[in-house]
């Protein structure tokens, strides 16, 4: 059942294992993706934070140090500017704090991530990479239609079966069932109701029975029983982020560290105070005072830019996100090609073990 | 690795499958324990809602149907009374609704459902049931002590790692992880914020690295699909109870059958609105206009009573709860025997099928 999945997905992207190291703006680039790659997984690199030459950079040294596919991801946004007034609330919800620092409020807002467009169009079309992915649903049909153009394997991420379905009909040759659990931006771009959020458990079965393309988990999953747990609900492969910010190979910053290695289960939280979309991150003094979702935030991506003084001032993890899933405290501070190893051994023993205990158990029934 | 974890809670507890009926208080009685426990489960009758007479009653028809093990559930919440300025904020809070469809509003608060309690205790000493299972924690350690004396193998939910910790400091021979995708009320008692819940994937792995007793999951698992992955992530068994609410031994309303049969992944909310305590719930009128969550509602479980002429006006399923964790979809219109042993039977294939996978998986890697 899970076989036939599995491999046609692997076939089809050339990976040795059903891994998708999932594309973390800002944290990650190409040397995680070059050591996931070299343990069988799937490279990412995400383009969100990054300028289109840092684009090329990273991918050729993506390919100079492996021969490996890689995934380009890119934010597939709608950009609505705040007006003033939207602007004037949220920097009066953020004056109190500024005051109490001694900062200077920012005043300007700008959009810092852009949406795929033309120029991100034009890189794709020279770099060809095997697979493309968005976040926040896919862009216009016009650039989609030329993306695929060039052969790349399409994915964007679905958090309900409904968003899974819109995705499948739009042209996504695979979908990211992206759980509750998972770290990050949340690719929600159809539900806006955080509290109508499902569980990958629950998630990732649905979407499977909705689709007809194969489907990928994301969520929660940080070792081999995660992976072994997706696999027995129809899934494909998984994508895996929060489970390598440990890995040197990261540029998970030392404060981010520190607080992954003493994190726990319900550590974390969906805010939208740091970029005025939801996403998940370990609970930390922003999110305490302004939300840690707020009504005042302004739209994606401009919510960040109030908050460049704090960002400056940051005296340890208080002011900038700490992205990370509910899985953050099975995060192993270990080399990621080690980790990716590890996960797939693990996975292969939990698989090979309850292979064994299914025909005890069914012999004990009969 | 599962084999031996699902055998020996089986062998304990006397069960032919790692499967418990989730107590279903008020929507589930003797019928559905009896069907269930037929296909190898674990029977469950939920205390909350009945008289002691009533706990004789139901655990007598079971006997009578059925020679198999039995749990009586029970609630451990602490009782604290509102306020008369609680209550008058929380009547305040539903008043518009009142006057908007003519009704009187109640000025009366009841408990309603009683914790567990010496009458409670005396009924499990005559009734000597094999399972005790609670909900909210533990009551008292003297209660408790009394409890085990009896024989009784205790569980209770934990819905974090901190609070599995504390159950098995305090004597549960067993934890239920409840993940957020759970329906019906949740079992937290140290964690107040509900924003912090853990999805089953991401909870269940942390539960089984931090405890020694065996670990149940629950919420989410509605099918073997689920039922495999729980094992995979190191769960002894999985605890059900959305999948039967639509068999005919359940005592569904027709509203509620009516919304599960429509019900999609993000259908359902957590709200207090009903009783004062978290619980997931297709999302209805009353969670609609009060909250999901709101903050009058005064303490579990008195913010019921003053529900009580919106329950009586009741058109279909607007004003009481409507109960289901985030997989209601996946729950069958069949007799819950079938449902129970189409589960197993769901298991065993994906877990048979995923040996042979994962053999030839293992063997392309090398």
């Amino acid at each position: 059942m899970s076989l036939p999945r599995s491999e046609n997905l692997m076939r089809r992207l050339g990976m040795a294992a059903p891994l998708l190291l999932s594309p973390m703006a800002g944290v990650a680039d190409a040397a995680l993706a070059i050591a996931v790659a070299r343990a069988g997984g799937l490279g990412a690199i995400a383009a969100a934070t990054l300028s289109i030459e840092q684009l090329h950079e990273q991918t050729r040294r993506f390919r100079d140090a492996v021969d490996a596919p890689l995934n380009l991801n890119f934010f597939a946004h709608t950009v609505s500017p705040p007006s003033p007034a939207d602007i004037e609330r949220w920097r009066a919800a953020l004056a109190p704090l500024h005051e109490q620092l001694g900062l200077s409020l920012p005043t300007q807002v700008a959009a810092g991530r852009q949406p795929f467009d033309e120029e991100a169009l034009a890189a794709v079309e020279a770099l060809r990479p095997q697979v493309v992915s968005f976040h926040f649903g896919l862009p216009d049909a016009s650039l989609l239609e030329r993306v695929k153009a060039t052969g790349a394997f399409v994915l964007s991420s679905g958090t309900t079966v409904a968003e899974a379905s819109w995705l499948q009909a739009r042209g996504a040759d695979a979908i990211i069932a992206q759980g509750w659990e998972a770290g990050g931006h949340r690719g929600m771009f159809l539900d806006t109701d955080v509290g109508a959020q499902v569980g990958t458990l629950s998630l990732l079965p649905q979407i499977v029975d909705a689709v007809e393309v194969p489907v990928i988990a994301a969520g929660g999953i940080a070792d081999g029983r995660g992976l072994a747990a997706a696999l027995m609900l129809g899934a494909s492969a998984v994508q895996v982020g929060t489970a390598f910010l440990r890995s040197p190979e990261a540029r998970t910053s030392p404060a981010h560290r520190a607080a992954l290695a003493t994190s726990t289960d319900d550590a974390t939280r969906v805010t939208n105070v740091f970029t005025g979309r939801p996403a998940r991150g370990l609970l930390n003094r922003l999110m305490r005072e302004l939300g840690p979702m707020s009504s005042e935030a302004i739209a994606f991506p401009y919510a960040g830019s109030l908050l460049a003084a704090l960002r400056e001032h940051d005296p340890g993890g208080d002011f900038v996100p700490l992205w990370a899933g509910q899985s953050a405290p099975l995060a192993k501070a270990m080399g990621a090609e080690e980790i990716t190893r590890g996960m797939i051994d693990e996975a292969l023993d939990v698989l090979r073990d309850t292979g064994v205990s299914s025909a005890s158990w069914a012999a004990k029934r009969s």
